[in-house]
């Protein structure tokens, strides 16, 4: 692991991770600005409506009743503080009930944070920073182990799915020697493509989405797209609080209805977090190739550093014979989706595609194990044997690490591969 | 991979992930009915308070200048929808000019939603729906490459700190022929304790929260213990919204101030975040620990299944030369800690535990590495070379896995090994 003094090109991946979270966050940066110009531009108009609104009604109610403006808005002021304490007019659910305390925790660890209920005592707020920094940890850690639940689950169906396929396509075809042999190693190296775990994802999130605006809307009387807007706020945990499920004082089959709302929001947040992070991963590509073709535009690469740093962290454009709008890159973070290319059309000897790929000088683990054929039983067999005999052998990789969750498991990764890559 | 047919032991550690996973859920459920009945005990009274109050403010008020009920509640109706569209009282910035736009949808990639400011109009609504979800995905992927630079960088100084030590101990001691060997051996298996980094982690947030409130106690009248309260919630993305920073028509030096802002709470998110998760690895070895308990309760384990179990899928009490409170496990995902036990008191022979560890039957990559001091430099080119020549070579890690990033990290081992898992 000793890699740091290894050589001048060992710092090399560094800049490269350094340049991907530049560009991103520069990314980001100009995705705000536009998002800020386009909201601005389509919410500016109803702002100074409700403004010129608000105005005339306050004019009216003075004029009519002979209200000073000064007492009026004292009593506003008032009403304001009253709001913050969740009294309304029409009388809302109790804030600190047991249930309503209840939902109100739901919010903290969830990070949605509607905000409808919020401690006002000082006792309270202090409470309230410790017992959400062990909540919100644990709760980042249900939505990995959530993730890594579905993920297992999704990929488990999408090879059943994949081995009936190859199985129907053997029967179809000649049955000769070769055909089974073939056939069970593109299983060995098949895995899903991240575009298929996407689109599964959305899917469930949609159905999600629609089956509680249905609920709400029936239940609260919102419209149609006011619920759907609301189940994405909730979902995404963002929770702004315009509008807050299950705060009136009394619904019909009120405990039902309690019930069915935390589920939907429980359901919903697991799902649209696992898509977040599904999609995340769409975008390092995208940044990957974008830092590809800004290393190396459009001819090949004429400064030697360059080529160093492509051949050394792996970030390369598309091979010619990669199919249409899908990179090859020999970082194992985004070789999910191009192994997928057996599933995607490249037949069932896609997984011998490693000596097709050996442009790059490294290969990925994905790439080895694809073309080695080692069946990782076989491999953790041989593993627990070597490791009882001696040292000096190659390092490998076991299912144990699969024990890794969510974001953390990168933090493992770099714990342990520090060393390595400084 | 095909291990899916290979024994009837091939399930158990899904068995075993979903016990860690029911058993969080379980954990969360009490965790958040007990943060219930605290809040509850807290805030009631306070509630209650506030209602009498406002009851008295509105009796008052109507008294005083005889405006009937029916009339003062309409009006208070349309102030909380002027409300909603970001009307105050006392005048607040604008809502839907650039810089509150732009405000806005960095609490929306944020997840932060405070909800100071919402889209009113349906286009504003369903705009958001698809703005958020690439722009959380964005900012997901963002703070996980913040994670990854941050473990990096806080690695790095910790070895290099480790280092010094070693070397200074080396100075100190006997300088034979074996201690270089072993001093660099060391420093090969080292990695930073986990303890160490989320303390690290902690003090940097609050380091960083206790600078923020103390600029928001200037500048917005809170008081300390409110301005740490909406640190904690503003960084931790819960984003009540019932106090929000820079909301007020003029400040003294007000783009300064906007800008302090904006990069306090941008670090705090981000440090936040770093912590969470550093934490949340904690809870899983916690989660771990009680399961191991659970599985093996004070005696050896006299089920013949659970003594599979626990071989297969490596969760293990302590073994009785592991320092108190901290425990070994053949899960990679938790194994960072216990190697940092180098660094621990083991001494610099630590990392030649392996020998002492395998009382399960698989070992982890970490104990495989460690114990074999294989450089990964090396590896690589073994690696890199055997993959040109041919098959029936054992799998391995190379670096390039370690673009994996955050919660997706996980997802790409799923999508790698999901076929050994199952």
């Amino acid at each position: 692991m000793a890699r740091r003094r290894g050589g001048c090109c060992s710092r090399l991946p560094l800049n490269e991770d350094n340049a991907r979270f530049c560009l991103l966050a520069g990314l980001i940066l100009c995705y705000l600005m536009c998002g800020a110009a386009i909201f601005s531009a389509l919410e500016r108009p109803s702002e100074l409506l409700a403004r010129r609104l608000w105005d005339q009604q306050l004019a009216n109610f003075t004029g009519h009743h002979r209200v000073s403006r000064k007492d009026l808005h004292m009593l506003l002021r008032q009403y304001e503080e009253a709001n913050g304490a969740g009294i309304r007019v029409d009388a809302l659910r109790p804030r600190w009930d047991f249930s309503g305390a209840f939902y109100f925790v739901g919010t903290v660890v969830s990070t949605i944070g509607f905000g409808m209920t919020t401690p006002a005592t000082i006792a309270g707020k202090i409470f309230l920073i410790f017992y959400g920094l062990i909540g919100c940890a644990a709760t980042i850690l249900f939505f990995n182990l959530f993730l890594e639940r579905i993920i297992t689950m999704l990929a488990y169906i999408m090879r059943w799915c994949h081995e009936r396929r190859l199985r129907r396509a053997g029967v179809g075809g000649s049955s000769g020697g070769e055909e089974p042999h073939s056939e069970e190693d593109s299983l060995e190296g098949w895995k899903p493509s991240v575009y298929y775990v996407m689109l599964i994802l959305g899917v469930a999130s949609v159905l999600i989405a629609c089956s509680a605006s249905t609920l709400y809307c029936t239940m609260e009387d919102w419209s149609y797209v006011d619920s759907l807007y609301f189940c994405f706020v909730a979902f995404s945990t963002i929770g702004f609080g315009d509008l807050v499920s299950s705060q009136r004082q009394r619904y019909e089959a009120q405990d039902a209805y309690r019930l069915g709302n935390c589920l939907f929001i429980l359901m919903g947040v697991c799902c649209i977090y696992s898509l977040f992070n599904v999609i995340s991963i769409i975008i390092k590509q995208t940044l990957n190739w974008i830092l590809a073709k800004l290393a190396c535009p459009g001819h090949c690469c004429s400064c030697p550093l360059r080529q160093q740093r492509l051949k050394r962290n792996a970030v390369q454009p598309a091979p010619s014979h990669c199919p249409a709008g899908r990179h090859r890159y020999t970082d194992a973070s985004v070789e999910t989706v191009c192994d997928s290319e057996t599933d995607a059309g490249a037949g069932p000897d896609g997984a011998y595609g490693v000596g097709r790929r050996l442009s790059g000088e490294m290969i990925s683990v994905n790439d080895f194990t694809a073309s080695n054929k080692v069946s990782l039983a076989l491999l953790q067999k041989q593993l627990c044997e070597t490791a009882h005999q001696g040292p000096r052998q190659s390092q490998a990789r076991h299912n144990g690490f699969s024990g890794g969750v969510g974001a953390f498991a990168i933090m493992n990764n770099r714990l342990q591969e520090t060393s390595v890559d400084r």
